[in-house]
C-alpha cells in the first residue's frame, strides 16, 4: 500500500503562552507526512520556494518521506504566522503569505500515480480534484480536509471534489457550516449524500468522532496537562489515521477504529511541543504505549 | 446499600424548538431520584408547597422513591422557567422563584440517617453540610453538585462542604471557575486538595470525564439526532451514576467506569423528551441495551 498526500509545506511563526518561534517548518502536508511516516511510506506533493532550507529537506528525508513531488520554484515558501490565547483555545492569524503556493499546480511524478491511499490536505478543491485525476484507477481510499474559506468561496468546486472522496475529515464548525445542520448525526447524513461514506469530525480538546454506515465511534482527546502548541494537531491526526490504514491495507470497522486511535495518538504528541519538535523525537514504542493508554481512557466492562 | 438525595423538587416551565410546557414536575432531586430508582432504593429530602400536586406525588411513589423526607409547608413550590436556543446549546432563565425553597432547612427522618450513599444536589453549601451532619457515621460515598452562584457568593461555605465529599460532579465551566485552572487535569489536582478524591466533569454534548487517583476515564455523550430538552440531563446523569454505585456496593475502578456509563445512559434518555416524560416510560431493558450501545461507541482492539 502507498500513501500520497498533497498540501502545503510552509514556514510558520508561532506564539503561545509557552514560547515563540520565528520560523519553523510547518504546513498541513508536512505534519501529515511526518505523522504518517511512522506507519507507512509517504509520497509528498507540494511546492516550496528558494528559501526552503536544506535542513528542512533533511527532516523529511530522514523520515523516509518521498519528496520527488516537492516542486521548487522561484519565490518564497508559504508563510503563516499565528498567536494562541492563554488557554490555547483561540488563535489569531497574524499573517498568511501564500507566496509560491498562489500558483501551485500539483503535478504527480509517474511513480506516485499508483497510490492506494490519498490524502487531500486543506487546499483549493479544484487542485484536490486535479490530483485525483492524475492517480491511475480508483485508489482504495481517498480522504480530504477543507475549511470555511473553501466552503464559502468555492462551494460548487468543493461539492464536485466531494463526489470523489471516501472520508471527509473536518472540524465541528466546518461540519456544521458545510451541512447547515447543527446536530452532527444529521450533518453526517447530509454529507453522505454529497459523496463521502465516512465523516470524521475533529473536536479539538473533546477528541474525534467517526460516523459511517456502521454507526458512530468516539475517541476522546488525550488528557495533557501542558499542551504547548496546537498547530498541526488536525493534520497529524490525519497522518496517523491514514498512515495506519495504508499500513493495515484494510478498511473494516475494526481498522477504522484503530485508525481513529492512532490519529488521536499522533495529534496528542504533536501538541506537546512547538511545531514538529515532539513528532521528530517520537519513537514507535511511544506510539504503541499511548495507544494502549487510550484503551485505558475509554474501556469498560458491563 | 441505601441512597439519599437532598435537593430541589420544583415545577418547571420549559420552551425549546421542540415544544413548550407550562408546568411540569422538575428539580434536581426529582430527576436524580427517578434516574437512580432504576438501580436502587432512593430516599428523598426536599421541600414542596401546598401546590404540590397529588399526581406528582404519585409519580415519585410509583418509582418506589421514599418521600418521608419530602417536607410540605405553606406557600408555593420552587418554580423555574427557561427557554432553550434553536440548537439547545444555550439557555435563558426566564424566572427562578425560590418560594418555599427559600427557607428550606433539611431534616432527615430517622430511617434516612444510616444512608450508605449520599448525593447533595445543587443547593446552598451550608445546607449540603447540614444534611451530612445528620447522617450517622461516615457514608461509604458522598457526591455533590454545585454551581457558579455558590462558587461566587458562598465560597468559604462551599470549601468547608467540599472537605466532607468524595466525588464532585460539576460541568466544565464550574470546574474551571472553582479551580481557576483552564486545563481540566490541573483543575482536578487543585480540587483534590480541597477534599474530593474524584472529579466528574459533565461536558454536555461532549460527554463526561472522571479523574481520580487511577487516572482519567472518558465517556462520550450518546449521539442523538433530536434531543428535545436538556433540562435535568446532569441530575439524571448523577442519578444513574450514584444509583448504579449504591446497587453495586463497590467503588473499584471498574465500578466507577460502569457508573459513568450508566450515568450517561440515564442522561441521554432524559434529554430525548420534555421534562421527565422519557424517564417515566423507561424500561430496565432499554437501559442495559443503551449501555451496550455505549460499548459499541467507544471500544476498539489494538
Amino acid at each position: 500500500m502507498s500513501l500520497l498526500v498533497v498540501g502545503s509545506v510552509a514556514y510558520d511563526a508561532l506564539e503561545s503562552p509557552y514560547g515563540k518561534v520565528e520560523r519553523t517548518l510547518g504546513g498541513a502536508a508536512t505534519y501529515f507526512s511526518v505523522a504518517a511516516s511512522f506507519f507507512t511510506h509517504v509520497s509528498l506533493v507540494a511546492i516550496v520556494g528558494e528559501d526552503f532550507h536544506p535542513q528542512d529537506e533533511a527532516i523529511l528525508r530522514k523520515r523516509s518521506i518521498d519528496i520527488e513531488g516537492l516542486e521548487r520554484t522561484a519565490g518564497k515558501c508559504f508563510f503563516w504566522s499565528g498567536r494562541y490565547s492563554e488557554n490555547l483555545n483561540e488563535r489569531v492569524t497574524l499573517a498568511t503569505d501564500l507566496n509560491v503556493f498562489a500558483d501551485f499546480r500539483p503535478l504527480l511524478p509517474e511513480k506516485y500515480r499508483k497510490a492506494s491511499h490519498v490524502f487531500l490536505a486543506n487546499i483549493a478543491p479544484d487542485l484536490q480534484r486535479d490530483v485525483l485525476k492524475q492517480v491511475k484507477g480508483r485508489p482504495k481510499l481517498v480522504a480530504m480536509d477543507t475549511m470555511n474559506y473553501w466552503i464559502e468561496r468555492t462551494n460548487a468546486e468543493l461539492l464536485e471534489t466531494l463526489k470523489h472522496v471516501d472520508i471527509l475529515m473536518i472540524n465541528d464548525a466546518e461540519t456544521r457550516q458545510l451541512s447547515s445542520e447543527h446536530n452532527l448525526l444529521r450533518a453526517a447524513r447530509h454529507i453522505f449524500k454529497l459523496g463521502p461514506s465516512t465523516l470524521v469530525v475533529k473536536r479539538g480538546e473533546y477528541g474525534a468522532m467517526l460516523v459511517d454506515k456502521n454507526g458512530v465511534f468516539c475517541v476522546p482527546a488525550f488528557p495533557l496537562e501542558e499542551p504547548h502548541d496546537p498547530t498541526g494537531a488536525g493534520d497529524s491526526f490525519a497522518g496517523g489515521f491514514m498512515g495506519y490504514l495504508a499500513s493495515a491495507g484494510s478498511k473494516t470497522d475494526a481498522a477504522m477504529r484503530r485508525a481513529m486511535v492512532y490519529g488521536s495518538v499522533l495529534g496528542s504528541f504533536a501538541v506537546e511541543r512547538f511545531g514538529l519538535e515532539r513528532l521528530l523525537k517520537l519513537k514507535t514504542g511511544e506510539i504503541h504505549a499511548r495507544a494502549r493508554h487510550f484503551a485505558k481512557l475509554t474501556q469498560f466492562k458491563l
